[in-house]
């Protein structure tokens, strides 16, 4: 059994929209990071980052083992079973490209822009323009690969998909009017939410932790 | 052979850092970003994200195989190799995991600070005080680790370490003003300094592109 200690963010929905794709048998272990939870001695000792998500693997081979970073985890799983991403060629890291795309790029200017734009009080123009900037960008990049390939590892749905899912459908409903026109036209990243959001594995994660 | 796509950055440097310790032979081709090259259509043919570093392996199985992002790229080496990464297991997935961290956290954080205090004409209070007091909480998670165990990974130097080896310096150099005392105290960082950039394959890696 996994457990998963997680939160109703995106980078939780990372990890649980992969154990259910994966059909993998976990339990749900919510840290409410709005109660800083993150920061009980229980948490900081499997993942001292205090972020989540993080999984233990209670049936690794060797005894238990935590992991934390999503990127990590994702990698993690896929390769535990053998899905979601190829065990070598050039598909293996396309994926991991984007994995690695979404880890320092997407996920890490998406949520600058949430601070900055929506949750501060405070407005630094300075920095809402940048990080609006900046995510514009990368949705742009986004947008030309998903022109160019059915996902964006390639030909086949992968953890590159999943990482990218949750934050980019922040980027469209919570960072919307941050972003203003920086969406418009971005017709192949709607489609592909469209598509990946109609997966039954890819809802089952949506909802958890259970709100 | 191995072509690599650089500029004198820590993100450009944890590939030429690889590609030595790994004894890889490569060319190097200098992405000048002071002078807007990553938009080249040279370069935006291999790297869309139009960020350095991105490699071409030409002697990869089935073509050239073109990866962008350091942290793809780093782990598409260790795998050519069979070196700087396990193959399987605890150590596998801890350096993964620290990967990660540096991709996603340690990298963004920084480089963020050092455009909000160091480069940026404009002063936006805020979020200085933010990317300082996040910059310094990540320090501390490092550190902490590095108290714990000799390399990010556990008891072996893996591709963990050379992802944020650059970073860390200019951390304690060029962003060191900023950082004021976040440094301070940081005796395991500065000993996993001393000993990462001891080695022969690290000062080689940080002397490329030749200035």
């Amino acid at each position: 059994m996994i457990r998963l200690y997680t939160w109703s963010t995106p980078n939780g929905r990372k990890v649980s929209i992969a154990l259910e794709e994966l059909g993998l048998p976990y339990s749900v272990h919510p840290v409410n990071i709005g109660k800083d939870e993150q920061f009980s001695p229980e948490f900081l000792a499997i993942d001292p980052n205090n972020k989540i998500p993080a999984i233990v693997d209670d049936a690794a081979p060797g005894g238990p083992l935590s992991i934390f970073e999503s990127g990590a985890i994702l990698t993690y799983l896929a390769e535990k079973t053998g899905k979601l991403l190829a065990p070598s060629g050039p598909e293996r890291y396309a994926a991991l490209q984007w994995l690695h795309w979404q880890m320092g790029g997407l996920g890490p200017m998406l949520g600058q822009l949430g601070f900055f734009a929506v949750r501060s009080p405070e407005k630094a123009p300075l920095a809402i323009e940048r990080f609006t900037t900046e995510s514009g960008r990368l949705l742009g990049v986004m947008e030309a690969r998903l022109r160019a390939a059915p996902y964006l590892g390639g030909e086949d749905y992968s953890i590159a998909d999943i990482a990218c899912y949750a934050w980019t459908l922040a980027a469209t409903t919570f960072l919307e009017e941050a972003l203003g026109d920086k969406l418009d036209g971005k017709e192949a990243i709607h489609a592909w939410l469209d598509k990946v959001g109609a997966r039954p594995g890819v809802q089952r994660g949506m909802a958890v932790p259970k709100s």
